[in-house]
């Protein structure tokens, strides 16, 4: 691609997500939302200005690993273990009920065959942790007790939704469906998580010891995005999203980190603090390009919007691809309001589903219409709970208040 | 590219730049001969790891332009005017002396054909703004009189060396050469140059009245990276090289920047500073991208280094490129010690020289052996020169002091 093209590309890209998002929260809608449409305008399904490119695609990647860095960064992994059984119950109810209604729905419901059911129905798991998060701090609600709680689900449902992944693609190409595999994939990402962040402390006290005697400016950068780009790759080593290192990163650089058995690795307060100023910049210049490219991915100009199938098909897989999601929300103790704000926090599929529905059509198991009907579900399921949530907190009058411990 | 070998190259780039910057520096050398040799380790030359692609090319581009932005926030217009006169001697001299002596030594010394002998001279041309640059920073030189005198005779002579290769190109596809077409893109640069500190200043107001309203973080980094990429875009319109736009864009945001005719559009002092802070990290991230990319280009394996005809000629260029770059110097009435200096910077030719020479490769227009002499000169003059530098400033008792106003 020739440069200056690449420039009005990405710089369409910046501006776009910067006008819709403002537009978005002037008509009171989450700024989320905005950066998603610019996308869609942006991209083939209206003005056909932008493609997703493999530059723009790669782009994005760091976008959404450095928010989840930032994510982690923000993180008490305290008050995050403290709310871990519900979040497990959330992550367990809201994976396997929708992909079970899901596959059952397009196997006897729609006479598809095996192979398109179980995509179809793993195309329904994993709620996108990028979406989520955004809405949740859009909202100024990322700290609160609900907000915990679908963090640590979010995350579990996206590790749950890559091995499921890796074991269908296995059984497509032929191989049959292996537990041992499974269990393998399961218990790499949990080592991951139990190691990475001890892993990333201490580079990062390696990192804070330089900082005091480098004469050349510039090392925060340049070795921050380092470490989250190496936790990524690791993680993606060990089978876990590339995004979850990110995440790891972010944990075991936060203020709020302490190691397990008391260990005395404390934080360097200041430096943590130079952290986050040098990087939130950097950070904020890349995720809208990845919100942006999640409404490029969708290509609503494709869809017949006349097929009977495709809407049927889709409306149904809408239904349960929602209420599939509060299957899990009803397995905890908590308010109704609460309830109703975790499950609507986890409907989102977002990009975690366009992977699985891309990887679908690739690979030839699902045909247009199928592929058509995934697109309606991701995109209406992406754009109602950001909806739907800023409603709730609204009209819920049982509804905690924002949290005020935000640093943002 | 798939995404986790992308980061792993990223972060080879990212950690290897620092790490040989610091070794550098700690050797006594500048950083950015740190930064080009991890390009050499990494690249083909050496360990072979990373190659030149796609992305990473761009990245660069984004690095080298933001670090010209940089240095137009941080340059004084005034004393850029002050200096104007002696660096548009400097800029001439120094590119018509290397351009007709290379050519006379390729024509008339080596027999080579007409074409491939102005392609020779042309790629002896054009100083590397970028190498320069960071060296009078490397050595916080970068405020002082010589270095006005560098960066303005630096900016010019990579216009008349965009304007060549132009050209050149032009008579390589059988056009003939248009005095007309020449003079065109001069004038069209001419205006670049003064409207677009203009245009800048405007659309940065607009960002700051914004920047009062907006409820969303990270108006800035999105904001202010999209205007040097328009600009850059908007050069690159007009026939000018791109990351003269990134210089443009910054000197019209720099707090130092006024309006001819003493229009009243005064800076915001706040803003300028958010901007300086905010742009920083994102700046130190990408320009050692750009180093390393210098470095990974160089392939030196290629060089067949037992071939006499490749030394003798490469090394009678070098005399010529060294040499041709004080013929603008003598022009100028200064101190010897600062006519020494000024003429060592201007010396390296870093990556503008390896534009020419790839597209005199890629074009057919010089063989194996004609290439392997130009990438023995441009590696030579871009790491001879940094070092002649510190050794010159060291030595030179009557050298005036580092600038005390240096803002890094």
């Amino acid at each position: 691609m020739e440069t200056h093209v690449f420039f009005l590309q990405l710089l369409s890209i910046l501006l776009g997500a910067r006008l819709m998002a403002e537009l978005a929260i002037r008509v009171g809608v989450p700024a989320v939302i905005g950066e998603l449409m610019a996308g869609v305008i942006l991209g083939p399904s209206l003005l056909g200005w932008l493609e997703p490119t493999a530059v723009l695609r790669l782009l994005a990647e760091i976008g959404i690993i450095l928010l989840l860095f930032e994510v982690g960064l923000d993180t008490d992994v305290k008050r995050l273990a403290n709310t871990g059984v519900k979040s497990v119950l959330v992550a367990l109810g809201g994976f396997f009920v929708p992909f079970l209604l899901g596959f059952a729905l397009a196997f006897y419901g729609f006479d598809l065959p095996l192979l398109v059911a179980l995509f179809i129905g793993g195309t329904l798991t994993a709620t996108s942790i990028g979406i989520t998060v955004r809405v949740l701090t859009d909202l100024h609600r990322q700290h609160s007790h609900e907000g915990q709680v679908v963090l640590g689900a979010a995350v579990l449902d996206d590790v749950l939704g890559v091995v499921l992944l890796a074991l269908l693609y296995e059984f497509s190409i032929g191989g049959g469906v292996s537990i041992v595999n499974a269990s393998k994939v399961l218990a790499f990402v949990g080592a991951f998580f139990l190691l990475a962040p001890v892993m990333a402390k201490l580079i990062s006290l390696l990192v804070s010891r330089f900082d005091a005697v480098s004469e050349l400016p510039g090392l925060i950068p340049t070795t921050i995005v380092s470490l989250v780009l190496f936790f990524a790759w690791l993680a993606h080593a060990v089978g876990a999203p590339e995004l979850l290192g990110g995440f790891a990163a972010g944990l075991a650089l936060s203020r709020r980190f302490f190691f397990p058995f008391g260990l005395a690795l404390r934080s360097n307060e200041q430096f943590s603090e130079r952290i986050e100023t040098q990087m939130q910049p950097i950070i904020q210049l890349f995720t809208p390009i990845f919100f942006v490219m999640v409404g490029l991915s969708l290509n609503l100009r494709e869809i017949d919007w006349s097929s009977v199938f495709i809407w049927s098909f889709a409306l149904s897989l809408l239904l349960i691809a929602v209420v599939g999601k509060f299957a899990g929300v009803l397995l905890i103790r908590e308010r109704r309001s609460l309830r109703l704000i975790i499950g609507t926090a986890m409907v989102p599929r977002g990009e975690v589903g366009l992977i699985f529905a891309e990887l679908g059509r690739v690979s030839g198991i699902f045909n247009n219409e199928v592929y058509a009907a995934m697109v309606i579900v991701i995109a209406a399921t992406t754009i109602f709970s950001p909806l739907a949530m800023k409603w709730l907190y609204e009209r819920l009058d049982d509804a905690p208040p924002a949290s005020s411990g935000s640093r943002y």
